[in-house]
């Protein structure tokens, strides 16, 4: 991940500045996703263009991690360095002045020194939206993942908590994907029912590219019978990202908080 | 209103119809209102077009009601005689398949020759969606009212409580909108407030042009303060437009049902 490192300053100019930290939230349809890119309208860019009109310097701002193109987020936490003496909270209505109204500033705050927004993660809670019934409702279409077909909800509960605990998730991650290890611990793994919705909320303290997206995908393989649960457990322990359910689509993942 | 009337067809070629009745959803950001109009896009125009293409019949369709450009709907309904004869469950599925993913038929099934959308609508059941903290989420942000300023919600509470009963609605109806009686009924009124989500549920025997948008803004200027309670009371009786509160954007309305 090259985001974050707050490149070519040095030690001593750095430290006259404050470490802010932002708590975002967005729509992510129209982007794709935070990191930034050339020619592509992203969070990160976006961001960094609106603080570098407010405080006239180029501060490469930190996210809390990559997101998919398409993903939205509630909480995502950011941060930069800055010597500007703006106040938090002025800050935050002028850098919503300046962003369009699917990407908000919730708040602003300074941070010590070292606070880095990805690294000091303790861990994320995010939550995957279904639809299950037969036709998706036009105000759910922008965030949940429409799915028609009937599936077992006890049987997926089972599964799901299943994932809680230290497990190789190289099964889940996009192949490819992972640099080191794909050891990772889940919290917390629930699937709730409100009426046709289906809602996933996950805490990790590290996920891998696709993860959530691919659980949720596993999960409802499980849930139609494609996947029985024997082989679900056994996937842990396969490490073969091709015997795990398909990637379930970007517009249904939301990253709720980020814990520091 | 001039839709719903099944124009130039004669009493004995309408006999041989079938009359079916749709229950429709949309997000209405992008659509001008119910009612067709040159030019604009409707979903009176969408509705009538996807069902010519799928019936061969140039039908009129009724809708339960007229609704302002950029408004929303869970649950409106809408009937048109057609002599097709394919069956009300196919009728959706290829009713969906021509139409944007912002408009959904959610049933269809064949109703008695008479029955008029309109005309044979006991009560509609509204809902006006409000956001009252500092900064509105991009998830709310198409249908929900950002109203930023503090208000007494017990205050509001009362007030909605005196809408209950049969009044006069002319202070609540856009001015030279009403033809005859601007006497409606109000069943049932009442605020929800969910976190910093404010909901304001009317259901009523019939409503006047803007009326509910108008009742909300009424509503958030007592809360606010600048409409005392005994103001309020007295604009039943008043009969002034300008004596009311604002009215309330379109995008925070919701038709939820129509109930026969």
């Amino acid at each position: 991940m090259q985001d974050g490192k707050p490149g070519n300053q040095t030690g001593e100019s750095m430290k006259n500045k404050r470490n802010i930290r932002l708590i975002l939230a967005f729509d992510g349809t129209e982007y794709h996703g935070w990191q930034i890119q050339n020619d592509s309208k992203t969070l990160q860019g976006l961001l960094s263009e609106a603080i570098a009109r407010i405080t006239g310097e180029k501060a490469g701002i930190t996210g809390s991690g990559r997101t998919d193109a398409g993903t939205h987020a509630r909480g995502l936490a950011a941060n930069f360095h800055t010597g500007s003496r703006i106040a938090p909270r002025q800050l935050v209505r002028a850098l919503n002045s300046l962003l369009p109204r699917d990407v908000r500033v919730l708040s602003a705050r300074q941070v010590p020194h070292a606070f880095h927004a990805r690294r000091d993660a303790v861990s994320k809670v995010y939550r995957y939206q279904m639809y299950l019934g037969p036709i998706l409702p036009p105000h759910l279409m922008r965030e949940y993942f429409h799915y028609p077909i009937p599936v077992d909800i006890p049987k997926m509960e089972t599964a799901a908590r299943l994932f809680i605990g230290e497990h190789d998730f190289t099964s889940y991650a996009k192949k490819n994907a992972i640099s080191s290890s794909a050891t990772r611990r889940i919290f917390r793994c629930e699937l709730k029912k409100l009426g046709r919705r289906l809602l996933l909320t996950v805490e990790g303290n590290g996920f891998l590219h696709h993860m959530v997206r691919n659980m949720a995908g596993t999960l409802l393989e499980v849930g139609r019978g494609t996947i029985s649960l024997t082989d679900f457990q056994n996937l842990f322990s396969k490490r073969d990202r091709t015997q795990a359910g398909f990637t379930a689509p970007a517009h249904g993942l939301v990253l709720l908080k980020v814990k520091y």
